[in-house]
């Protein structure tokens, strides 16, 4: 895919966002795009190839987003978060018979390299404009899966476990940082914290919400925020999710409350 | 080594092929090696150093192949696969003593950084020409592993497995996918799949000769055209290789016929 | 960080050096952080994030190297190695209230992105210069952890086990090569080398002192010249740290003598 990138300009300059999404897990996919195109200039271009169906009738797309930015991809799901956090401008579908990677036509299976990275990168270096790159289709009519939104009920925070940082074991939720504020929930109260899985409650503790992991000792739970500004779920130097076995998706549902005080007598 | 290579100029552009060459495993280097090459500019220069041999009799090379890339490494069989299906136009050796990064002289185990990486950037950058990298020997000279060829022999297709693709577990044999063609076996049709290792029957059974994945249900098996245009072994969303316990080498041979029909009465 | 780094200047090289430091290791972070600096160009801007730290009151601090290279990181121990064997020329306080990425404010968790290399691809292409990065603070105020010093005691060599080889399992020692050739020991003779664990005994053996890998067959233990003209332990083509279960650092030091020589009678 760099060779191909290259071989369509010099002065393209590529970088890997991640090589780490798990085999056919389109939603951490999405989540992990979506996570990053804000921090790229306007008019960068990005390739998202995570695609159990290639060589299906899935489409392939270019996007581009309400923010400025571009993105190729299958149209698969891969653009879920974007699609609700950001918001797309326009939707257009690639001809993988006319624009792809000249001689790659008995190819099947590397749309990544035969498809995405050569529209790609003609798209970064000028070669063509996105208008070029096929037929308008509705934003509608794109692929997405449900995406759980978080609630405020009462004194109780609902929401859901979005992602795992797969490096350290953290949990990720979808409830926006300022929903503490809301409930006037500052750094140093302790919270309740209750995971649910399949509506079965799987985990409950007590855990302090800080500004960060340096307010814990090592091996102690706490709630924060995450570069996202949404909350955190983490064990200081540990991994929450392989100790306590917590996995991600919308069927793993959080409950977070101020924790109630217990007075000995 | 990117260090170096920045050293020697600002302006080379420098990118990972991969990280994930099994240690010592010069078959895969080779393979992935000739898999990447033809997908870049002509003048690009490739280093490549899987090197169980460092510090030994083993030459530093640098060749051009006939395709017109440039590609720096150890003489230890690392280019099968480019000299049998590309193949190279000239073989210079490399002075490991006067043409190394300065001041590395004591070092004599990682040739990598000292003597691949400086002499690439060097020639990819124009501080030397390919003539200038050492003499010339002859490339019947230079170190090579067998490679079995497949071949049709009358009804039956016999090949080898050639490498695998790690992160999916599909198998990647060395038969060509016209040969199906010349079978008259098209799309859709069921094939029968026989697995040799060390000529002992180890795997056997019926599957589809499908475009892609997309075209089976997940955990069903396909035979598919793979990225080189050869045919590949594999289970849609799980791993073949495991699955089986099947590897790779001149030791694994594979049989591909078409199905019987089986005729109930 | 990618993203943050070319916003900041689309002209800004960005390389990875490693992403492989295990989580919250400082010192394998600082030894591989020296490793590396003195193979890039003066004037590079190195941005080193392992941070158990992040949000606590560690400092974010710039360094300028006696060697004309910069390095941002958290005041963590990091530098451990650079202070010690390459020395600071000085070092400047960032405030990571001012100087961050605009509109970060409320991630205190990935002072990666927000603080580190937003600031280091602004020093990159000249957009700070080094002086403007905050306040001066002595070098003897920023963290360090104790390293051990090699020594020859009598006939015998006596340092500890720095680093792994991750890749290999092979163990860097403290031990410059030079020791040896001041005992007179040269390539071919035999050494016993003996580890101890918290001062017990772990490992003894015999084993050749040789150029390189190539030297002994496979399977064979010997001792060599790293890349850092250090002394290496290794088995060729085997991990010798999983096999003897050998750890690294200060607590894990290791004997070096020539072998006695054995006379059978």
């Amino acid at each position: 895919m760099y060779g191909v990138a290259h071989t369509v300009s010099k002065d393209v300059v590529v970088q890997d966002l991640t090589h780490d999404i798990p085999p056919y897990d389109i939603w951490v996919a999405s989540y992990r795009l979506y996570q990053t195109v804000k921090y790229w200039a306007q008019g960068s271009v990005f390739v998202s190839v995570v695609d159990p169906g290639v060589g299906s009738t899935r489409k392939s797309i270019a996007v581009e987003t309400l923010s400025g930015h571009y993105i190729i991809t299958p149209d698969n799901g891969s653009l879920t978060h974007i699609i609700h956090y950001d918001g797309i401008k326009e939707v257009r579908v690639i001809d993988e018979i006319s624009s792809r990677l000249p001689r790659s036509e008995e190819s099947h299976t590397f749309h990544g390299r035969d498809v995405y990275t050569y529209n790609g990168a003609r798209l970064a270096c000028g070669q063509v404009i996105f208008e070029e790159l096929g037929q308008i289709i509705d934003v509608a009519d794109i692929e997405a899966m449900p995406i759980m939104e978080s609630v405020i009920d009462g004194t109780i925070i609902k929401g859901s476990i979005d992602v795992l940082d797969v490096r350290f074991g953290s949990l990720w939720t979808n409830i926006p940082s300022h929903f503490l504020k809301d409930l006037n929930i500052n750094c140093g109260d302790n919270l309740q914290v209750t995971i649910y899985h399949e509506n079965k409650k799987v985990y409950q503790n007590i855990m302090k919400f800080t500004r960060s992991f340096a307010d814990v000792n090592i091996g102690e739970l706490l709630v924060y925020v995450n570069s996202l500004v949404n909350l955190g779920i983490a064990i200081n130097q540990d991994s929450f999710s392989d100790l306590y076995n917590i996995g991600t998706g919308n069927d793993w549902l959080i409950e977070i409350r101020k924790a109630p005080k217990i007075i000995f007598e």
